[in-house]
């Protein structure tokens, strides 16, 4: 297995990387300790060219004959990702969908860390919801400040959305993961990433509306 | 207004809707009656020829200088999308990310009702989480045949998801709404909609790593 320094690498790519390094952690579960690009490949219905190909834009190449190595491969996705030191994040908007996202223990497999949520609803504020103790939204910037967290979770209704995010953004975070419905407006250098659930849906709705027409 | 059948939407247009129905929701809450597409535009950072194409075409125009009829393009969303009508689904896996979607509260708002939960710890078997009652795996072909539910929100395990597809397929589940990190291989006629949020932090987190990088 060489590792040379990875050149730049297609968002496609990027996506599928957590759902190889589910398969190896998996197969190093099951004591496994080297995996091909075929086991990889099938498990999640790829063809292995492509996982070959994921993999070498990352500078990994396997052995013939015996496949890539899964401690190494582990260490060198985490490593591409920034997942190898646990990342702090703010939950901003603790309503239905913030507060099943605050108690989704499933973060920690990416080693993303909600250290706190905020809330602008008074009842909330004060109390903890999944072990994480909810601030109000007046201390947002104070807070974002003194941690220097650069991360914000934003599951705060849409109306809210672009007001909070530009105070956010002041204070000095600098990636967003919306998910609100709002397309958010920030200045170069802020990542933004937004996963819009009602937006699959609808997709899922009326595709199968349509199919289910057309058995008729 | 006038609507007329319509007639091909794209993707993306779909995946828009939603958050058009949001700000039209809003927009009666607050005992408007009629809303510009410039309005809505505003509030979603979209451009308003993008809203006019959009509702176009599910042909749906404005009245010009009088706006839509809030309450009209309301049901043509809700009825083009088929969430005019309640829709039941079944949840299957009922861990972390399952839990919290069967309490997610929001998915009323598209009519999408959760009928009960399944899976495959006998420790959750009969008990009930957020008020979904939790069946064994073993009663989901028997159920899904005898109540004719067409949706099935997967939230299992990868290891499981395909063989899971293939029993619920059998059984005459006609929509997927995938969770897991798995591409399902599934007949034609049967939909798939994949919400990965591993692949969305990836992203989240290479993009953000080389824009800091970019900063030193």
């Amino acid at each position: 297995m060489s590792q040379d320094k990875p050149v730049s690498v297609s968002h496609p790519t990027i996506r599928r990387l957590p759902a190889y390094l589910n398969i190896l952690r998996k197969a190093q579960d099951e004591n496994k300790t080297h995996i091909s690009s075929t086991f990889i490949a099938d498990k999640l219905g790829y063809e292995p060219i492509q996982v070959r190909k994921d993999l070498a834009g990352l500078g990994i190449t396997g052995q013939a004959g015996v496949g890539f190595d899964a401690a190494e491969l582990i260490d060198a996705i985490l490593g591409f990702l920034g997942w190898d030191n646990a990342t702090d994040a703010y939950l901003i908007g603790a309503g239905n969908l913030g507060s099943a996202l605050a108690g989704y223990k499933g973060f920690k497999d990416y080693n993303l860390n909600i250290l706190a949520c905020f809330d602008s609803d008074l009842r909330k504020v004060g109390t903890e919801i999944h072990g994480k103790k909810v601030f109000g939204m007046e201390r947002l910037a104070e807070l974002i400040e003194r941690t220097g967290v650069n991360i914000a979770i934003l599951t705060l209704p849409d109306k809210a959305a672009q007001e909070i995010t530009d105070k956010i953004v002041e204070a000095g975070i600098r990636a967003i993961w919306n998910f609100t419905t709002v397309k958010l407006d920030v200045p170069d250098g802020v990542i933004v990433e937004r996963v819009d659930l009602a937006a699959s849906l609808a997709l899922l709705s009326r595709r199968t509306a349509e199919a289910m027409k057309n058995d008729k």
